[in-house]
């Protein structure tokens, strides 16, 4: 696995550091327009990350960690945690369920804590999105390694370079194990509601010349029938202390069709996403969004007046399902309690 | 159970035969607009049933049967098998899945080999349609006795009036739990690519005032895991003599789900989908459609120029994770060969 031309497959950025403004990628322009949205405060960054411009665990920690910069910079003088403290609290309250948002807030606030200047912030946000990247193609690495010649693959939602800062997780080892020539077949979800899958992962693939097929989420299980997938690949928003991983809305359901059919999951996310003070899936709040989003498609409504819903959009795999969660720190295989202990010990977490 | 006020909550009709043409719900409008298309010959309705204009396996052998009379009428004289061929012919390759359109085909076949007339075969169409909806009043009860006082259930696609000559199926069984008091609490998914649920499901409960939800395909298993839901409860296109079922796309995962967390599966259709001649899931042509369904929705482009997709529109249940079959004839449970062969001979079929 040496020989991987990790840049062969990554052509993509979707989050740009200027030094005094962030731009991002509109992700809810995607695929139809590719325009920038320019953040010059750490209000316009926690925004963006409420309403989606930015989305994806990893890159929604990295564009915090700018807007925590962004916040110094407005502030002036020596930044404080309690200076920004209005700052920092609209970027933790930007997303409740991925973790590497608090957890890249936590790491710029014990910079501050350290008495940090503007360019020692401005560095840590760099290293932030800089490691991300390296332990994605890292990630990319160990996962490929998994791979049996001529597998097929099915992923769900987008974990691409959207969703990091550039490479992806899931969609990295997708990334890497075509291109050291172990993946053969590509399939993605569309990913309701907010069709990341069909809108992002699928125009990720097509930029990179990587030959895929769109599934409807429903689809999985017919797929897995048929045998021409052997893997699923999927990311997480937050893996607990026991493995449980929480990810997408209806990653849970393909885990649960995959193992009916013999087919393995993977669950593929740095280190950051992992969070040992959560003992397991139930103890993780399932953001519920408006459910506006489940009564029109693509902007056109498709429901009656009057239809409500129930929009969860994350979900809870166990970790009984999880053939192995693969992080930059290597791969934990059958995960539980004890084998995630002797990774990441809850002190350091 | 005895009750049940069947007219309560049945207020939907899709199919209107008025002698010399056949009127049908455009249920590719719905719910934006209700619109009625008139078919005036055989053709009319074989394109009508390809167009999607009528579906549902059972409306689909209605359909298929007033469409017969049409062909008769065109012909003039004394109709046989062999004047009609062509019709005949079209009428059965508009769809490829639904085994009721065979059925209904078959039906309309023996009469006219039996020498019937244009009023005969008129009374024979009509004869299909009344049972139709006779059956599904008595599916209706005999699967809400199957229920627990304060369920709630999931269904998925839809199987209600619109896709059958009136009550519905897998919907007629909710329709009816909730008349008895039984069902209080119901859920039903998007469908995707063609969003039957979202669009027709979702429309029908709010016609008839039942309270109900709407789930994105994806959704299933979260839902299964807060404990809201007792029952899956779907239709059939399909039943094979071992009780495998084939149905709307997304079927068999959300039932390996339903497993998984000891929710209920409950199969709904009538008699005339069972087919004891094929006698497995494997042995079922899946239809596959249109890639375009799953590229974009309602005229919007979601995907990128250039993204490919896979596009089965069916998938089949193995009957080892059905807990019942309902049909007018009766309810099976735990179904397997020798349970459908005590109530469907494959002689009879």
């Amino acid at each position: 696995m040496n020989t991987i031309d990790f840049d062969r497959y990554d052509r993509v950025r979707a989050i740009r550091w200027q030094g005094d403004h962030l731009e991002l990628l509109d992700q809810r322009l995607l695929p139809g327009r590719v325009e920038w949205m320019n953040c010059g405060t750490a209000a316009d960054v926690a925004q963006a990350i409420t309403d989606l411009v930015v989305r994806g665990a990893p890159a929604i920690g990295v564009a915090a960690a700018y807007g925590v910069v962004l916040a110094a910079r407005a502030h002036g003088g020596a930044p404080t945690r309690t200076s920004l403290a209005t700052e920092l609290a609209g970027l933790r309250a930007s997303r409740p369920t991925a973790v590497n948002l608090f957890w890249a807030l936590d790491r710029m606030g014990a910079r501050l804590d350290a008495g940090a200047d503007l360019e020692a912030l401005d560095r840590e946000a760099r290293a932030i999105e800089a490691e991300d990247l390296a332990a994605n193609r890292h990630m990319g690495a160990l996962g490929a390694a998994l791979l049996s010649p001529d597998s097929g693959v099915l992923t769900h939602c987008n974990t691409g370079s959207l969703a990091t800062a550039g490479f992806g997780t899931a969609l990295g080892v997708i990334r890497a194990g075509v291109a050291a020539g172990r993946i053969v077949r590509v399939f993605n979800t569309e990913t309701r509601p907010w069709l990341q899958g069909a809108r992002l992962t699928s125009w990720e693939l097509l930029r990179d010349g990587i030959d895929a097929k769109l599934i409807s989420d429903g689809a999985g299980a017919h797929l897995f029938s048929t045998g021409q997938v052997q893997w699923l690949v999927v990311g997480a928003d937050r893996i607990c202390a026991n493995g449980d991983s929480a990810n997408k809305i209806g990653t849970c359901q393909l885990a649960i069709a995959a193992r009916h059919y013999g087919v393995k999951v993977m669950v593929v996310a740095p280190s950051s996403t992992v969070d040992m003070a959560t003992a397991k899936g139930a103890d993780i709040q399932i953001e519920m969004r408006n459910c506006d989003e489940l009564l029109g498609y693509a902007g056109t409504r498709t429901t009656a007046a009057g239809v409500r819903a129930w929009n969860p959009v994350f979900d809870v795999t166990p970790a009984a399902l999880i053939d192995a969660i693969v992080t930059e720190r290597g791969v934990i295989e059958r995960p539980d309690a004890a084998r995630m202990a002797a990774v990441f010990s809850a002190s350091e977490n």
